[in-house]
């Protein structure tokens, strides 16, 4: 009995002997082991909407400079056209359709939902907090704000942020079920009423008008503490906020890789920025919103110099839709890229890709394929952990260590549950077409499907199916392949609607 | 007498010693006094299509460099929608309206023109030739080739270059005159097959299908040699024969200050490119011959820089007018901009406007308007001449030098002899719109006039005219202002048409 007593003391010793030469070198090693990770992630922003993007009149003078220094895709695309989607398929690797997190009817989730971000997926917070990461997030959420749903039940040790879009608590008028009680009685002329109020704000935000709660929400163990910090959360200095809690979260980090991301509430509207940005842009007020979100970043990557962990640090910027057109001058704008926000078409789903990392990631601009999909395998393979679940995703690491081409070479373009489109290299076939929700044209179902060459015809304009019968079979048979593995789980987005609209 | 002459001898001899000393003094100070101008113009060139005005494919690290290190205009201008009125006005600094270089049918010059650059204007190249600048033109002329219109006889010391489009000599089908006898005569199944042969030629240029000559044409004093050099122009080498001629002129510059006009043939179609470059670029046979124009440029810096000259050389690069969209994929892109060449719609005048001088020109991306309408007056500055005639332009000199405030706070856009918008500050009036020649939408004389924001609006989508009454009547002030000292010419481009179409 002794024998094994002292057997066991001597594995404890040599377990613990190891554990601490494991973080000595750890602490020495980790600088290649495994890097910090910070991913910024705007809302709603466009393809042509920063100065490395083509903008005429928005400065981003930061975020230029880290396109510069790393690396700018071209082809970097978010794995939804609308928030909720694609917000679930940054963090899980996974098609929405596969994780569920979708909606057929109204494509996001709205305040008091009972469903939310569900417990048997694996975020990439998760995946990293496991591993030893420290994790925070600092902004929007929008995967359900139910206690259980929130950041912190998901790989997150602390959350200062919105639940949902800024735009959801409205005081003019009723929440989402009310409008549309309002329009199954045929009220239309109060509906009329409300949506010009609305809109007035829109163009004019005041303070209050939306009640949207700022919260903060921190993790110890397996217990947790939210708490209402401020409502309505004061949007005017929500970028500033969240640009300080992230650099405090920098700060305040010891041994530990850290792991942060912040997804800014801006630009979606009502477009809010601090007073010292009021009017700091040629480009209106969206281009005042887009000039702090570019501070912001400067900040951040200050933050990182000053601590040393600048070229220890992956930095992603991007977008989780393309810009929101029915907002006219509040919104933003793809380029040259066909429509926007809620569509299938370019404009909907390209959107900024900017990595950093100085040192590691070799600087160029990229015109390969990436998505956000990517970010769980990427990350994963970075940190040196197994990124399997990502199974959407690809590891883009050698391209952005070696330039090699990149893994991923299609792309499907989900709407909703439904499959709309599918990009092969440089070819696009359109499945469904239709404008964003709100917005001609209508849904088109195409016996014959569209195909684009992007390369030739970025903006989708010429359709180039009757010269290429060839391409538009082999792209049948991947869109099969694709379809064949993808297994399809019902929408939980709908569930609150479905207690008003059966 | 005696007395007399040897006071005139003296006098003689007082001003040889002074041209000697102001020759000493001049080689030694020009430097400052009279830099170099070489002014890079693309053809047919979008506002979308550079690497650094946000196009995705194609890649101009020459372009994008010469960007960085000068001046990149968000708002810089052609003078006019089509060819041949933007070259009059670069190289006058007048209103195509003023000196007639304009058509009301055909607004640019065809082949056998009698007509041509009027013997009356003066050309920047006349203007520094007088002033013992070496004037050397590489390129495409376009205003008129009758041999009193060609470029030698308007400042030019020598020239190679064609003297028209490269799409002006057709092997399929007849001239000008000969379509518009079959249009004339109804035969439209034949003018039908005409054009789709054409078509089929843009889209894979045969060497020989246009007749295009390639002229040089020398000025000994006051004659000239104008010897056809080659017919067809070889046109898949053009760019590449361009660049060699401008770098050996460089390469033969003495003590003389130079002025280079590299007016390329391309991007215009037919679209050619040398082998080197078939294939080169991600962005199709269009971006292969962006990315041979961006190598042509990345060239002549360096030639500039072997001989100790890019210190002392304003550079210039924009293109004549906005993207052929209607030549589908072998056209360019205007971005995020509306519409493109033909129209006065921002696509179709607001084009690249890059400035270099290393040490002299202050790096920055600036938004101010300037206009190819600035360059006479501009150059003259910075070469201590008198600019005056140069009438409708601004010295930008001071906001190259200096960043101040552009002199030039407004802008007519003219399609023929018609005024159809202006432009004030960041504030647009439309009094007419029009698509492309051969596209929609047809002409509208807005009774109302069109109101644009351009910098809350670039793309030109939302008319604000209802809510910003005042400025509308500011503006109608201004532009009765302009039209009030606009002197207009008849027209000289209708010349050849008139004899067939009275």
């Amino acid at each position: 009995m002794m024998r094994i007593i002292v057997v066991l003391l001597c594995l404890l010793a040599s377990a613990c002997a190891n554990k601490t030469d494991m973080q000595g070198r750890a602490v020495s090693e980790r600088k290649t082991l495994q890097p910090n990770v910070v991913i910024l992630f705007a809302d709603d922003l466009g393809y042509g909407d920063l100065g490395s993007y083509g903008h005429p009149y928005i400065r981003t003078p930061n975020l230029d400079e880290m396109a510069r220094e790393g690396q700018r895709w071209t082809d970097f695309y978010a794995a939804a056209p609308v928030c909720s989607p694609s917000r679930a398929a940054l963090l899980t690797g996974r098609y929405p359709v596969r994780t569920g997190q979708f909606g057929e009817r109204i494509g996001v989730y709205f305040p008091k939902e009972t469903g939310g971000f569900p417990a048997e997926e694996t975020t990439i917070a998760e995946l990293l907090n496991a591993a030893g990461y420290r994790t925070g997030m600092f902004g929007k959420w929008h995967l359900g704000d139910a206690p259980h749903a929130l950041p912190t039940r998901h790989g997150f040790d602390e959350w200062l942020g919105i639940p949902y879009s800024n735009d959801m608590d409205w005081e003019v008028g009723p929440d989402i079920e009310g409008m549309i009680r309002l329009t199954q009685e045929g009220k239309t002329d109060e509906i009329e009423r409300i949506f010009t109020t609305r809109r007035a704000l829109y163009a004019k935000p005041v303070a209050g008008a939306w009640q949207v709660p700022l919260i903060r929400s921190v993790r110890h163990g397996t217990s947790f503490k939210d708490t209402i910090v401020e409502q309505p959360a004061d949007q005017s200095l929500i970028t500033q906020r969240y640009t300080r809690e992230a650099i405090r979260f920098i700060e305040e980090s010891g041994e530990a890789p850290f792991f942060v991301y912040l997804p800014y509430t801006m630009p979606h509207t009502p477009l809010f920025r601090s007073p010292a940005f009021e009017g700091h842009s040629l480009g209106g007020r969206y281009g005042d919103v887009i000039e702090e979100i570019d501070s912001s970043v400067g900040q951040i990557r200050a933050a990182l110099r000053r601590r040393g962990e600048l070229e220890n640090t992956l930095i992603l910027f991007t977008s989780d839709n393309g810009p929101w057109l029915t907002m006219l001058t509040e919104g933003g704008r793809a380029g040259l890229l066909r429509m926007g926000k809620g569509t299938t078409f370019e404009g909907g789903m390209r959107v900024p890709g900017i990595f950093s990392w100085p040192g590691r990631i070799k600087p160029d601009v990229v015109s390969e394929i990436g998505s956000t999909l990517d970010i769980y395998r990427t990350i994963a393979a970075i940190a040196g952990l197994d990124g399997s679940a990502g199974i959407d995703g690809y590891d883009l690491s050698s391209t952005l260590f070696e330039r090699t081409p990149s893994a991923r070479k299609a792309l499907a373009y989900y709407r909703g549950g439904a499959l709309y489109a599918y990009r092969s290299g440089p070819w696009k076939l359109h499945l469904r077409t239709q404008g964003a929700y709100g917005q001609g044209p209508e849904l088109t179902v195409h016996e014959k499907p569209v195909l684009h060459h992007l390369h030739d015809d970025p903006s989708e304009r010429f359709d180039v199916s009757e010269a290429n019968e060839e391409t538009i079979r082999a792209l049948t048979t991947e869109i099969a392949a694709h379809q064949g593995q993808m297994d399809v789980k019902p929408p939980a987005m709908d569930a609150r609607l479905a207690r008003i609209v059966p």
